[in-house]
């Protein structure tokens, strides 16, 4: 049974993943960074590998920000969130969407898992995934508008 | 504050990973697919895109098994639990080892995060998601054996 209001909680989380999709299509750094926690462990979608650190992670983003369509939009779907006392973890799919068809960024859905950690009554990002699949036989990344 | 005897919770996640690990490496079916939940959502590192149901994933397992190097061990590094109540969350790198130098299961650590809940008293992963980042410029997924 879930306990602990979790209602209200998974709540919370869907509005801390909301606004940061927003603040992607926005180009709002700050609002893309909002709920790291300042330990977060990434493995983004891009290299590096891994990045440990709100700080690294921030550098990444703003790097990024720069090549993102303009006057884009964002777009989620199969979201699932759970949540029970202090920890909580979610994942959905999620793509630009906009009018430069020919556009890297627009190319593909995009998969992302969050973990969560309640410290001091804020929820935080403690783990992010973001990725696309290989395929096996070339080794290419499997980019995709059709999930 | 942790509640609910957490580390105690947490030993048990730990548990049901490292016999995920090593039923990998034993080429064990069943011993691989223990924990996953029915409705496990899983985001792998090949295609498909993908996967709902753990059916269907037992599937993918099944036909990945014949591609294992025989004889191969699989090592984890950077592990890391968050459980609270009912839910939690893990990820961590791991990699096949073994003498078989150019078996192409063994050029990579991979980077996997699950999400797991515990329903009728069990712990469930109800989410896994297992990823190589990919290069910006050329498309292709990154390998890497340094992490």
């Amino acid at each position: 049974m879930p306990t602990h209001h979790s209602a209200k909680d998974e709540a919370a989380l869907r509005k801390l993943i909301d606004d940061q999709i927003a603040a992607i299509a926005a180009h709002d750094l700050d609002g893309i960074m909002r709920a790291y926690a300042e330990d977060v462990v990434v493995f983004n979608s891009l290299m590096p590998y891994q990045t440990t650190g709100r700080g690294d992670f921030r550098l990444a983003w703003k790097d990024c920000l720069q090549y993102f369509p303009d006057n884009c939009k964002t777009e989620m779907r199969d979201y699932t969130v759970a949540v029970d006392g202090d920890v909580g973890m979610a994942h959905w799919l999620w793509r630009f969407t906009g009018f430069q068809e020919h556009h890297p960024a627009l190319i593909t859905w995009l998969r992302c898992s969050q973990g969560y950690r309640r410290r001091n009554g804020k929820w935080e990002v403690i783990h992010e995934h973001s990725s696309v699949p290989f395929d096996q036989a070339t080794g290419e990344a499997q980019f995709t508008n059709n999930v």
